[in-house]
């Protein structure tokens, strides 16, 4: 999978891709991703991309000719299987959304910053509008970083053990059951005794009987209940 | 606000507090974000800070006993309003959530990695469970970094104008009407009229039927209807 991220901010993404599965999904050719910077694509003399909003109002807007330069320039080069734009009134994300989009082969995310980009942007270049929740962020870097992860770690060889992303909350409709490590005993507080029990079976049905109730108790819509 | 940020990655979260608003927030004072990297916090003498699973499964699990020391030190230090795990299955984060917890004075975020933390480290330090969405991430830092974003944009002076704020998506209950800049004509796709008409009221009025529309198409749920 080939991730296009535009940004005016593409600083703002360096440490995210540099470290974790999103690195290492990288350099095993798994994944790769490329951050343009907006202001390269831009003929102002002072590099700006974005100005006052007609009409008035607080907040500036990112301009769309530079937009449209990069995704034009981009989409010559190879076919995109979405241009997507990070916004809060987009499609909300979720995992089957984005098991859906994990076998894109080449997408384009813009990334928002400031008010967000002239309508004729998305009228006129994006093809799917995504919000990665209920919520206002100073740009749409973060959310990016967001869907990028969410969608790169499904990559099969992405993480090391490849049945790890099958027990994740969400990829069977329950939440995960509890989970505990070494210490079994820390200051007085112990784990469940099955888990010592070496029962397979046994052990299988606390953790769905966990999780159900788990699932139960904080996402009943999860449950169709 | 200060924000303590507990993770075993904290290079991944290094661009984000040091460019954007949130530099600029910390330079003046605004808010104070400190990664605390949980190796640091560990008796082992190989720094690892996650082991197995007991009763057998895919993927690590963090240990309890690091994270106890930092949040120990931190509650030492001084008083915090509430001790703050990301998780898929915590409360969904959304603008009214986001909104009472930007009046928090101190606040610790830990950040679940692998298959995430030892069940016990959620019982007894855990005050509050935040999830940003219905997806499954690589690590809790994208997403303690999308907290940390929502909360400070919020305080007072962090945007340059402070009006900026209450005109944003969820704020009024209504997603933000279309907006547009320069130039009014980008290879004859125009603007609407009203917008060049100088008329305030008009303009005003046009803006609300907008955002009126866009969320009876995009979000009725935010109507009631």
């Amino acid at each position: 999978m080939r991730i296009d991220i535009i940004t005016c901010l593409p600083k703002l993404l360096d440490s995210f891709f540099g470290y974790s599965i999103l690195q290492r999904a990288q350099q095993a050719g798994h994944a790769e991703v490329l951050v343009h910077d907006l202001r390269d694509y831009t003929a102002d003399k002072h590099r700006r991309v974005d100005d006052y909003p007609f009409g008035g109002g607080a907040g500036m807007v990112m301009q769309i000719e530079p937009i449209a330069n990069c995704i034009r320039k981009l989409q010559a080069e190879r076919t995109y299987d979405d241009v997507i734009y990070m916004t809060p009134d987009g499609e909300r994300l979720a995992q089957p959304l984005v098991n859906r989009l994990s076998l894109a082969q080449n997408l384009i995310i813009l990334c928002g910053h400031y008010k967000g980009v002239d309508e004729r942007v998305r009228e006129q270049f994006i093809t799917r509008e995504i919000s990665i929740g209920d919520y206002v962020l100073s740009g749409g870097e973060l959310a990016a970083a967001v869907l990028s992860d969410a969608l790169i770690r499904l990559i099969p060889g992405v993480l090391g053990d490849e049945t790890s992303a099958l027990t994740d909350s969400f990829q069977d409709g329950l939440l995960a059951p509890p989970i505990y490590t070494r210490p079994a005993n820390f200051e007085g507080w112990t784990i469940p005794d099955v888990l010592l029990s070496g029962h397979e079976a046994k052990i299988d049905d606390w953790r769905h009987e966990q999780a159900l109730a788990r699932t139960r108790a904080r996402r009943p819509d999860l449950l169709g209940e």
